[in-house]
């Protein structure tokens, strides 16, 4: 099915060459489709030359703004309307392509998109979610960093549409749903994840839903869906990320000083290191979907490379395919239905 | 020197076997400690029995009682006035033992630790703080699940134990301070992280306060020393915990389906995979401490072996010989004095 997707070509450190680099590797795996190319024209015609097929099945659309990388959100909003981001974001609102994908100032992003797609009806905020290495398989964690301050019903929501995320990402028939916590037990954690967890049991949502999780848990697969607030879960992400990365850094390092024996022994294990780099090379995790709005829009990684960039793009190729803001709408549209019938039973 | 440490030898998932046999390995790495071991004679004394070293230097203070792991902070307080751990906290209050340590359960140690032997002036809350491993080298993080709720206010205090302790488990002579949060700009995060940050840049103490730092630039040795709320900050050890966990175990598991080339490799590269596991070695990081008390109360992990037991009891030697409490206390009693201070030059 042909797609267009449009795409902020200024947003990113290594913008606008990731970008024209990340449509050719997308557009390798995946012929069917169509970008639209926000950002300056003088800068982006020299970089497609070379990319016959991109050419043919890119139109760019000049403008010579760009959201800065540091600028205020609440700036970026009222002054940035001809930015490549706005005129991204603008372009899945109007239907000229299905989703957006950006490297760019993530507040701005999200602002943006907010402002110009709103939220779908029953949710107050949208979630930054993605989809995390785990031990045995992947698993989808929100929010992100969208919200760094979260009510009870926020992390509901975030729950309700993480598990649909999930679904669809992960394909799993019933993902099971935890709230990251400091312990497993009822009475662990503050007011905002005990009340979740009561809305999630109280649900009349057929959600399949195990409680709290702590840290570890998140990685050894006891749950598909982790959800947590915008600020636990920034941080936690990126303390996986450092991990992994002193990690690989120490491994490197042993080898290095391991003196010839170990040489040797890196030259004969390196397809084995070589399966391990893949397995966990962020890249290819890259691409994080603002849950909650009526439109598709994916946030890459601002320091990736064309590799994680095309990655970004399948992840918004694959949410549109699978039509998972609809299914989101529905869902959440069954539970104010279920809870209207369910409050109606109880007062008649 | 020598040092009396009072041991709760009933806490944790393998006691006492493994606070015996951690107390033979501390003693062998520092002969000049003593313990109080707290705990059912029946089975200590056997446990004992083939130590004859241990045996001289410990005394046995006989008590059927244990809290048990899943018990309630308030219940254990309550109830649990003739535990192992409640004994080993009371003998730090009388003197009878510079310090503390119990694998037990958290919740009831935090509460009898500052029932019994109560805050620092000036310290509303203690806070549990540990050394974790870095890229470069070593760095403290605090708190890691003592209060899950959190005000700025708190925060800075957390920052001023912190700070001191750092200098005493790291031996830095200025350590520089981060507030852990979602981005490094002045403008992210929530109140609480901004208005604490307000507080260390307008103290007088002499703390080398850096701003805001990300989960990457935890392991990264961005700075010595990294401030959050217990909730944060558990989630975040126990994320590095799973990060670490799920990377070994791709490891191995690379080596294994490697065929006979990886095996090899594997057979050659051993030491530098030995290294590699050594340095990063849980057990080696095992005990915080519960910082901001009148008295030494360190807390291993209750899933560790002899090995963790041993260390954490070395970080109770360390902390009391170095004075770390004494010197919280004159930090803390500074920062008053020169805050009075400056409040009355102002005023004047």
């Amino acid at each position: 099915m042909t797609l267009t997707i449009g795409l902020d070509a200024m947003g990113g450190d290594a913008a606008p060459g990731i970008v024209v680099d990340g449509a050719v590797r997308a557009l390798e795996q995946d012929p069917e489709l169509r970008f639209l190319l926000f950002g300056d024209s003088s800068r982006l015609d020299p970089l497609l030359a070379p990319h016959a097929r991109l050419r043919e099945q890119t139109r760019i659309v000049h403008t010579p703004e760009a959201v800065a990388g540091d600028a205020k959100p609440s700036h970026a909003l009222r002054q940035g309307r001809n930015t490549s981001m706005r005129l991204a974001v603008n372009a899945v609102k109007e239907g000229d392509a299905a989703a957006a994908v950006s490297a760019g100032n993530t507040g701005a992003l999200m602002a943006m998109a907010k402002f110009v797609l709103k939220t779908l009806p029953g949710i107050d905020r949208p979630a930054m979610a993605s989809v995390l290495p785990g031990k045995q398989r992947p698993v989808v964690v929100l929010d992100l960093g969208a919200n760094v301050d979260c009510t009870s019903e926020h992390l509901f929501q975030f729950a309700v549409m993480g598990e649909v995320y999930a679904r669809v990402m992960l394909d799993v028939a019933k993902p099971r749903v935890g709230l990251l916590n400091v312990g497993t037990e009822e009475l662990k954690g503050d007011d905002v994840v005990r009340g979740a967890a009561a809305l999630l049991r109280e649900s009349v949502l057929p959600i399949d839903f195990r409680g709290f999780v702590e840290g570890t848990d998140v990685t050894e697969g006891v749950v598909d869906v982790v959800v947590t607030d915008g600020f636990t879960g920034n941080v936690a992400l990126k303390i996986a990320e450092g991990t992994a990365a002193m990690f690989t850094s120490a491994l490197r390092e042993a080898f290095r000083n391991g003196g010839l024996r170990a040489k040797l022994g890196y030259l004969l294990a390196k397809p084995a290191f070589d399966t391990l780099r893949q397995r966990f090379d962020a890249r290819r995790y890259n691409g994080a979907m603002f849950l909650g709005l009526n439109g598709v829009v994916v946030k890459s990684h601002g320091g990736t490379d064309a590799l994680g960039f095309a990655a970004a793009i399948a992840v918004a190729a694959n949410l549109v395919r699978n039509c998972t803001n609809q299914r989101i709408i529905e869902e959440m549209g069954a539970s104010s239905r279920a809870e209207a019938t369910a409050t109606q039973a109880a007062a008649s």
